[in-house]
């Protein structure tokens, strides 16, 4: 990485290593038992938790409760439209590799034998679309789960001292753009960028998951681990803001802005 | 009708001839070519309209241009989750009645001849659902369908000087709760309901679809004529409302207050 | 509407308030519980009843029966061949809404609580379609579901004494063709009309479903009374056949000639 | 075969060569360019031909026309309902079978280089179902397709001089019941059968298709020829009433009385 | 047939009566109860067996097990590769033809009835296609079948003595070239055949399922007998190799060479 | 990591860096313009390369190729069977994954600008599964598209001098086993493992694909970086392999033993 690489802005005035401005608001909307619409930069993802009694079929005789997430896009949350799933009759690979994603990071914080027999279903709307809309889902699921099992706990749900979560999680994407590495990439950046990668962390500090891709030649290990030091400042920042949004009153918006 | 059921304010303290409070947001979303959120009372709809060049196959020939609508629901919109249509693989007959409504309430108001080999879809996403998502989603979807002409023009797709809307179009729900006639249905009274109907009307106060149903019994002529009585109301108050928000400045939102 | 246009006879020789030839012939299949062929001039429509134990799960614990329709066409019964909705693995929104709208319709005369927990589906397949096929299947079905609880009882699923049915149901479209409301539409007239409307009417005469729909331009209120006026003009004449039908031995065919 | 077996009629009264009551009405429906109501006893199968220029993508450079066949059965054709194919989102196999069986069958007597650049598509439905569907569909299909190179000739399709139909086809079941052979099983001998077999022949006494098949234990070549001894005869009576049926006006039903 | 015919080798060099070389591999694959790889010349398909307690629910108040076959052909098992049927989200209708004949094949040498609650599964992949695919699973599958009960048998799933198998069950194609009948037709021969049949045997050399096909033409009652010759020939060649491999250690290939 | 763990053999006798027996057979399939199979350990994979003109429509003005994989698994090369994804109409969330992982690993070795207008696409059906699957894929692949793409330049589909294939590139397993990472985990140690990493590098040591998942728990950067040690020897093994096995000749199999 020359020296040069080093001083110039982004496109979007920020350095390689800041967070676009962040924004959490609680209970944007009632009807799920935990809701939040999350925003990274331009990118917009509505999280509600809807918790439910009893557990997929196959889980049916282990007594435990269980975590998932789904993943989607409104048609226009990108600068072009695309065809809704439901109208083409199949969720294609990307939005069920998202959900899968999803599902793995938030139970890894989640004791589900603390859970009771309840499966609690995160879904994520994407309703703008500004690069890192997975990361952005899977930091705002994790409040909107918070605020569930607070809800399930008040209403007899769950037992009121089962420590049901074991840390917060939150993610953030990482990429080599222009030869430098650079942290929470918007569209522009994501597809420019040589290399990709999402981190998905807990609030300590530990990995939960590291999804790195290079579609135009490979990286060294060195790259991957300048991204990985950027992906740790990211989610350490997103995990604090994940406790303010917890700590303020619902309808409340929290914001960290770029730089801050 | 007795006269003690005309002094009972409903469930939320309107009159049966008062509409919700109704809030239409410009340019919400910034993804689309014009985009409308619109809350009839706690009932939340994202209109986006998206312009495309060309027609559907089947249109080709015309030389006209073709406005479309889909309509569809967030899992966890309403007070219980509802697996999703991509999900199940397919689209339900009430989201493609719906969308069809759509389509052809907003083509009664539209002059295709006048909008060149283009296509406008509607988007009509409901974030949360209290009874009248269809109305609302016709009434947010023309104004954001009159941005997107705007737009068109503004970037040489569509005529200068074309007159693409012949008229506005709007809709609201009416039916008889407990033996009387009411406007702008919540989803409590939407289900009590005897009869329901959903009246889609220009902004010059004539009829584009009258949808009535008695799921219990039946309705009389008379019961007819005061549901259309109300609907007339409520929907010249929508249309003076839309074209308040069409004046206004994107990101405002403009508010019709319970009995204003 | 001009005087001149009153004295003009329609295409096919009607005047505007008359009916097409309508044939009722009962037992036309034998595998049915109740099945009927109906005629509305070419439209041809097979209705059969059938009638199972157990109702639909969502049901299940309300302790009534349930009835249900399904339509659906030939891919030969109209000028040009459609592809059939098995084939393309889904079925399209127009059939759904007919579908629906036909359930609705008889439910409207249904006392599902005297029907014990049964469920009797009516199939209506259009065999041959010339304009009216969703009228033409609701008129039919309900004689096709008179017969089949009359099957009922006889066979001991439903009790002898029960009052199921409250009341007859019938269809029928009217529509303004070149400015003049007009009663039942063959095929040229539907696509030609300006304003259509479908209006399911008990044999006492009150509404079940008004659906009227301007796909060009839009209609008055004075132009919607003349044609419900109509409406219970041709519903009244299609109850008195039904009745006359149901007391024909099966395998007769009842009609009511253009003009009788 | 004990001699008492031959002296023994059989449930509905036939000897074991004799074929139940054919009856064949031409121009039963008026919408295709042919059609045959086809009733063996009470089976009854509409059979319509829709002909239409084009022909299948995968055919384009062949310069020859098509010929195909697609077979359906109305959920009520049967003693109980079965749910239609078009709800559940896929055609069956047993159905598949059927329709590609049609098609093989009439493409065995038709010169599709002599057939222009058309497509003919022959849709057999089940309008009541007793045994023998697919025979009574190709036995009817054959009429209805004939008809409808007849229409393709009068209105410049086809070429007048052109010998499209280089044969008759037609089709009848036998098979195994109690030991003895039988010809043209209804629905209860068929599901007693041992063996079923279903022969497809030409007017002049040629195989089209054999296909014999044992549930239930297997059978011996004697047998086979035993049965196909029988449908010679039965498909050589059904190509004698399909001459009958070519010559006889639109609209006239011609019948082969059991025994005749 | 000219005796010119009779004396010219085939494109392969075998005589008309001959068999390519077939081989039977034991226990190719590890994970099922049975398995086999079983190959006619090129053609190379992977049978394996799967045993599960339950049957399906249509079957479940009979006491009896159930045998049934899923045939299915990897996208480049053929010279051209052909898209998925998981991709295309339906099975097509050859395949469902295919799995029908193979479930049935099976089933004819089956007593259900000694099976106990258990159904097994015989999976047919084709891994290399050259003609045949069809009677090279149905011989393959019959050794998998057998090896599955045997392990069925030991581990306490199946009776001990119960006599599950009735005979053993073999198929091999026979067809027309150049007006010549000929045994087991590779991927060359099978397009060029007049007509084509398959026929399944039991070791005993009774017939299980005969199906004659013309696409071209028709055949005559002798050129029918010919082809039977020739089949019952094939299969008792394979129902003897089919013991063999049966007598043979796991991992073992029998084999049967030309003219062996 | 305590001490013990170090000297403890892993189940299979294996070191924790060691490699299970890996074998590669070259043209294993003789349709595929590349095929080879491979196995690791008992995981056995057919990958099939087919090279067809054209490309996707999305890429038409491109220019330039395409390379594409498809990844599935036979339903009983499992221990349990499972139901096939083409009869169940929908390809699974986890398929899907890894078909793109395939298509982004196979991508960054090649240039598809000389590629010509040409797509390759890469099947990869697992006959018989024991852990690594994916990784065997990836690995077996690669071998089938150099031999496709050598096959390509011979017959003219190609440039002769066009260097298409930038690198090798290869996958292997990591994870972590009773708390010591491990290279190569066959299914038990798959379900055992808390943390499952996927590393898929070139043959000169650059990463192509980082994916690490901690479905129980979360992982620390250090062992992270211990994963990623023992997948740089790993895939270093298998690029060696993999040169030796395209110099061996057609059909033989190239084996790195164990230790080896």
């Amino acid at each position: 990485m020359s020296e040069n690489n080093l001083l110039t802005p982004r496109a979007d005035g920020r350095t390689p290593g800041q967070l676009r401005e962040i924004r959490l608001t609680r209970a944007w909307q009632q009807a799920g038992e935990g809701s939040v619409l999350v925003e990274f930069g331009n990118t917009r993802v509505l999280c509600v938790a809807s918790i439910t009694e009893g557990v997929p079929r196959w889980r049916q005789d282990s007594g435990e409760g269980w975590v998932t997430g789904e993943y989607s896009m409104l048609p226009r949350a990108t600068s072009t439209r695309n065809q809704r799933e439901s109208v083409k009759g199949k969720v294609g690979g990307r939005t069920q590799e998202i959900s899968r994603l999803l599902g793995r990071s938030l139970r890894a914080v989640v004791d589900t034998s603390k859970l009771g027999p309840n499966t609690i279903v995160l879904d994520c709307d994407v309703l703008q679309a500004d690069g890192g809309t997975r990361t952005a889902a899977i930091t705002g699921a994790y409040v909107a789960l918070a605020e569930a099992i607070t809800y399930g706990k008040e209403h007899g749900w769950i037992k009121k001292e089962a420590k049901v979560l074991t840390d917060s999680v939150s993610a953030i994407s990482v990429g080599i753009i222009d030869g430098r590495p650079c942290l929470d990439l918007p569209y522009v950046e994501d597809v420019a960028a040589g290399t990709d990668m999402n981190v998905v962390m807990t609030g300590t500090g530990e990995f939960v998951e590291v999804q790195g891709t290079a579609e135009h030649g490979a990286f060294t290990r060195s790259e991957l681990n300048e991204l990985l030091d950027l992906a740790e400042i990211g989610n350490a920042r997103l995990a604090q803001l994940q406790k303010e949004c917890l700590l303020s009153s619902p309808g409340t918006t929290v914001i960290a802005k770029v730089g801050n």
